[in-house]
């Protein structure tokens, strides 16, 4: 099993203030996907220019003080779940004319977090799909937040990640991002930068704060974390550049030395 | 708590073709919603032309034979799937114009079928979204089937309001069709037909066979069964015409003697 995620600044223009599909990057990486060999396959994608704008001026997630708050936030939330799923439409459209038999699951409907983190999600009708040659297909979505302080909260396509990938133990992860991986340092600031080739702890990095453009879901730094907590149980994951060609395709079928590998110093 | 069903046949131009919605029905519908009042409000809607000519062209939920035949109603299952999510974006965007929290809740995430009947679906999370004030929208939707000959099935809007009518025990069951309620035989063959107030079991009918239309679903007979079994364990509903101005308002606010009312003998 592999689990791919496709980050929303690959196919979405992230820089939009309005949500905008990067039809071209999605439509090259669905036929990645389809001339590549796996045997079960899950895709998580991001939310970019879909989600972001919404979530941060709805600003979900965040401690609700009065009645007019809340209100406001409970607007934000039907806007945002109802144009990441959008976003899920055509992305599980543009899968199946690429021949994927793509599933939509739709995280809204069957996870709900406790203090923004996964507290609950039955993954048996994923597995199901799975057995049946599906490709389920998740998403940044937003979901209720059993904390009563804040009462919902923005659920990451990384966190997803995360989450799967310890339930279901894949082969392998693959992060799709808008960057060639883990870089020393922030490659935006300093020229001197250089990609790493494999992580084992975050103590490894110097900096990680950010990749130069606004992440509301953590920005490298929080997709690194989820995947160090993945390396710990022994689940490797590589992160590279989506938007280069082929990329995904041969980190599908297994070529290493791509991007970053993030994995267990025990191992 | 109110359970409110909006038929394909209303919200989508059920006799087209190609999925078309009937934006004037579905946006007058939603202000009328908008008008009325509530304490607590699931929405249910059908699938109509964007999901029955799929339906029908894959026949999925009919016995799978041969590979090729799965491998078909594989892909029947992601176009369909597909194209019903977006009827529901429609649906859920046009009621959030009219200030309603719609929330929208996939099937096909959280619900598998044995033998084309709900077998399992937790509600724990629509019971979250009504306790916060959001109106959960349901719908009609391709699902799994736990029946190895079948494998998936079409989960019809009908039976999702019977499930969560046996599940939540909602006050009211209402259910807007396009026709005026139920009819003593059909209206469209016999002149004659009388609209009938109060239906307690099937028996009272001459004939119930259908409503003229091709609904895959199961027509109007597969509807009253559905809201007899809801009335034998004490839950009332009523079939109106929801093409009509201001009959879902007047039903939503508990207005009588609208459409037929669907309750059990012993009442």
């Amino acid at each position: 099993m592999i689990i791919l995620k496709l980050g929303g600044s690959v196919i979405t223009r992230k820089d939009s203030a309005t949500p905008l599909l990067d039809h071209e990057n999605l439509s090259r990486i669905a036929k990645e996907i389809s001339d590549s060999s796996y045997d079960e396959l899950i895709i998580v994608h991001g939310a970019g220019s879909f989600g972001h704008p919404y979530a941060k001026e709805y600003s979900i997630g965040e401690k609700i003080e009065t009645e007019e708050e809340l209100q406001k936030k409970k607007l934000g939330f039907c806007i945002t779940q109802n144009s990441v799923k959008n976003l899920n439409s055509l992305v599980c459209e543009n899968l199946r004319e690429h021949g994927i038999l793509a599933v939509s699951i739709q995280p809204s409907s069957f996870v709900v977090t406790k203090n923004k983190r996964i507290y609950h999600a039955n993954l048996d009708l994923i597995k199901k799909y799975l057995d049946l040659g599906f490709v389920p297909v998740l998403y940044g979505d937003t979901v209720l937040d059993l904390d009563e302080s804040i009462k919902m909260a923005i659920l990451s396509g990384d966190q997803i990640i995360n989450y799967l990938g310890e339930k279901l133990k894949p082969n392998r992860v693959i992060l799709g991002s808008d960057v060639d991986g883990i870089y020393d340092k922030n490659p935006k600031k300093y020229p001197d930068a250089e990609l790493v080739q494999v992580v084992t702890s975050s103590e490894d990095l110097e900096s990680t704060e950010g990749t130069g453009t606004v992440d509301v879901t953590g920005g490298m730094g929080g997709k690194l974390k989820e995947l160090l907590s993945l390396a710990e149980i022994g689940i490797e994951s590589q992160i590279l550049n989506a938007g280069h060609d082929n990329l995904v395709k041969k980190a599908i079928n297994g070529e290493k030395g791509i991007g970053t590998l993030i994995k267990s110093k025990k191992k």
